[in-house]
């Protein structure tokens, strides 16, 4: 296996972030470790590192070889972003990080480090058009996305830390020091030519100013969905949360349900930038990505070779990697998917459903038995715990849940309970689920010994009828009465009868 | 891989388990089936099995034939119980049957029976003494238990079934008719010679009925934890359950939560029979058993070569079972747990705790990562839920729910919440899941990077500080780094500060 270390070094903390990459191509998390060295602590002025911090520094990096070492690494990718871009003393600082470690760090462009963290939303998120902003400690990337490409970009040379140093008291701001701060970032915003453009993009927000922002707001709602990556949120409540914290002393910043203790000293100025641009751009909807800088690296070099540098189906790529990544048998999930999908589209005039569920369909019938993993008994239930905690990728939450649903409910399809989840789920959503729920549970039950008995089948529709014909290898019994245990179900989901037959090929 | 086909052919259905079992000795549940067949029906006062039940039973046999040939089985264990047991057309039945399918059926005395359904709970419960009940269908076996083995074992030749058919109306039993099968019952358990001296034994229960009977108590209850196995109920809790169904029609036995409108028919009998057995025991406690007839017989035969015909140390056995299970990396998790229980043993006169917790600390040292297999982000939630939903055998659910919120909080030791579970734990737990969370962590991060550098610790006691010297092969800067960010914890629970110090080997 290929083991890739990526190492980011920011302004407050330096990152590490450890990847494998097997020989088919899926690759898979292995460890991730932090260290808060503040290399920008007191740099002045004169924009000098100083050397209590390059000492912490180096310290940490010391630590991370230990660490990265032990697990083999073959390829080391490692970046310093803001505070080494702009230090007046950067070369002796990389010169002296290389003496001590071997390490040799590449110090990103603005223009790169926006390239990165596009990279890690467009590789995640189904983001197609819109505004993708990183704040950072020191600074703040601005993307333009256009079909999923970069238009634009700019780095703006302030973050949530540069700002709160410039512009406010950490513990109690006052009114005018906000004022001015926002004051400060508006004339930024307008100097940026393209965004003038920009008319209620959906923003694409990476970073821990925004994680933090998408947990309170999830707190506040009760959100049932324990997800940061892809979590929504609308204008309104970006802007009604920074009016909650703007001038907030730090004690009752602290107590905000979801606000991180270790944030609170620099939320405000952070929260000034994401608020200040739903203002200027009247963005309607910000996404939430949970990947970043980081994984936008890991992409860029997994995708080194290709003529697109991005890839291409989301979702498929994605629970590909799942399945690979959970060590799945592939024909056998694979071959309900092609019974599900075929029963699926010649049912197209009874159930009017279109090709956003037809991709859920797949999703669930490619994980139904994903659950086994963890016990075979009640897999259904553990089946909904995995597809709603391993990340799928270009699924929205809503997109996600009703998968889950249909997974867990491949047994018994008309029993899911969505109440738990009807802050993202609405009634529409309940029938989807039982009509993907019945579809599922008769064509896996048309692969029941997992041998690929049934090919394909054919269904041909009648005013009070379906008649499904299984198009059989041999000898089918067991997969046909399996099946005809779904026929109530069906009845109750269709107003049909369901019969079946086999038919040897 | 070696297959094990069991087949478990009873009076109301019939069952199938397909068990792997690996070259390292580990195994898992592969597939189940069953079908409701009613071999019994119509049997009659002569005792015959009918033909319409017996054809229904052979199209079964010949569906799963096809399930476990696909499987590639290469071992099958085909049992009969009572219906075939008392059928006077035993022999052409048996025969018929080996015609149509080639399956050789052994018919199981009732001696037979008893000595399975004990396989199935000594080698899944942490049972030692007490009374095995296993209500069929058709007969209950009753099984004395001393010191892990059987004493006395007795077959009564009814169950379920066949005592809704001889004393109640299935719809709306009398008063009169139930106070019949009462005294009926008491009868024959004081036929039962050594059943006399049994004073309040804990009861473990085998079968549907009280499967379910467990399942209506935890509803009642709105207990915290969806699992059956060795879920434990006082004796008053089953005479209440029994004093809600006893003279219930079947349309409010059907409204009663949890109840199983399968089932509904027959559970008066199958209740009067556990609530008779609690009375006449006096008996204190049940202990509910998922495992079964079936699970015995797998455990006989996986056993088949041993002296002692039960598994000595259940719960080593099953965490071993389940990391193989999980295709774990074993030498990490093993090499944590050594450092655990280590420090946990030189500390003892600080924190005072016993065996008891010794044993859960392991179980969580061994299985603390183990939420990596769902995702890498948020694994020690994972880890919690993969505990809780994995079946550890010879635990209770409190210990369970300890060594689940234990390897939790590997990473912030002082975070977690019982609340959810608080009724099952209580204070005491919530400060030993803070004891044990912390030495996890600190021995965790003393493996950190998974090869073996730290091979022991010694911990010397001063009046306000521990000492912990790491015996380290080699540089041991990255264990020791991350070892001492537990320090804090370490001194909000011990009340001392903790020094950490390497020592090279």
């Amino acid at each position: 296996m290929e083991k890739v270390a990526i190492i980011d070094l920011g302004s407050n903390s330096v990152r590490l972030m450890l990847v494998g990459i097997s020989s088919d191509g899926s690759y898979k998390l292995i460890d991730e470790a932090k260290e808060g060295v503040r290399l920008s602590e007191n740099m002045g002025p004169e924009l000098t590192l100083k050397p209590a911090a390059i000492v912490r520094t180096i310290e940490a990096l010391r630590l991370f070889q230990h660490l990265y070492r032990a697990h083999g690494i073959t390829q080391i990718i490692a970046v310093a972003t803001a505070a080494v871009r702009l230090a007046s003393n950067q070369r002796e600082f990389l010169q002296q990080v290389k003496d001590a470690t071997g390490l040799e760090f590449r110090v990103l462009s603005g223009q790169e480090e926006a390239q990165a963290a596009y990279m890690g939303v467009v590789n995640t998120i189904d983001a197609s058009d819109g505004l993708i902003i990183d704040i950072g400690g020191g600074s703040t990337e601005l993307i333009q996305l256009k079909d999923r490409r970069v238009v634009a970009a700019t780095s703006l040379p302030f973050g949530s830390v540069t700002l709160t140093e410039s512009f406010l008291d950490k513990v109690k701001p006052t009114e005018e020091q906000v004022k001015t701060l926002e004051g400060f970032l508006r004339e930024h915003f307008s100097s940026v030519e393209w965004l003038r453009d920009m008319n209620n993009p959906t923003i694409f927000g990476l970073g821990g100013t925004i994680r933090n922002l998408s947990k309170i707001d999830r707190k506040r709602k009760k959100y049932s969905l324990d997800i940061t990556h892809n979590y929504r949120m609308s204008g309104k409540d970006v802007l009604d949360i920074y009016r909650l914290v703007r001038t907030a002393n730090l004690e009752q910043r602290k107590k905000i349900p979801g606000l991180s203790k270790d944030r609170a000293d620099i939320i405000i100025a952070g929260l000034a930038v994401v608020s200040g641009l739903v203002n200027y751009t009247q963005s309607q909807e910000l996404a939430v990505s949970g990947s970043g800088l980081r994984d936008g690296l890991f992409y860029q070099y997994l995708l080194r070779n290709r003529e697109v540098p991005f890839i291409d189906n989301l979702t498929q790529h994605s629970v590909e990697n799942l399945m690979r990544y959970y060590n799945l048998e592939l024909d056998h999930p694979r071959h309900v998917a092609k019974l599900t999908l075929s029963m699926f589209d010649q049912l197209q005039s009874l159930h009017e459903l279109g090709p956003a569920e037809r991709k859920i369909l797949e999703v669930a019938s490619l994980l139904h038995d994903v659950g086994i993993l963890v016990n075979f008994y009640d897999h259904h239930k553990h089946s909904f715990y995995l597809i709603t905690n391993s990340r799928i990728n270009g699924l929205t939450h809503r997109e996600i849940l009703v998968a889950a649903y249909v997974a867990m409910s491949h047994s018994k399809p008309l029993q899911a309970n969505i109440l738990p989840h009807r802050d993202i789920l609405n009634e529409d959503d309940g029938k989807t689920i039982k009509i993907l729920g019945v579809i599922l549970r008769i064509a896996e039950a048309l692969e029941r010994s997992e041998a690929g008995v049934i090919q394909d089948i054919r269904c041909h529709q009648y005013v009070d009828n379906v008649h499904l014909v299984a198009l059989a290898r041999h000898s089918a019994e067991l997969e046909i009465c399996d099946a005809f245990k779904g026929a109530a179900d069906f009845k109750k989901v269709f107003g049909r009868n369901l019969f079946i037959s086999a038919q040897n090929l």
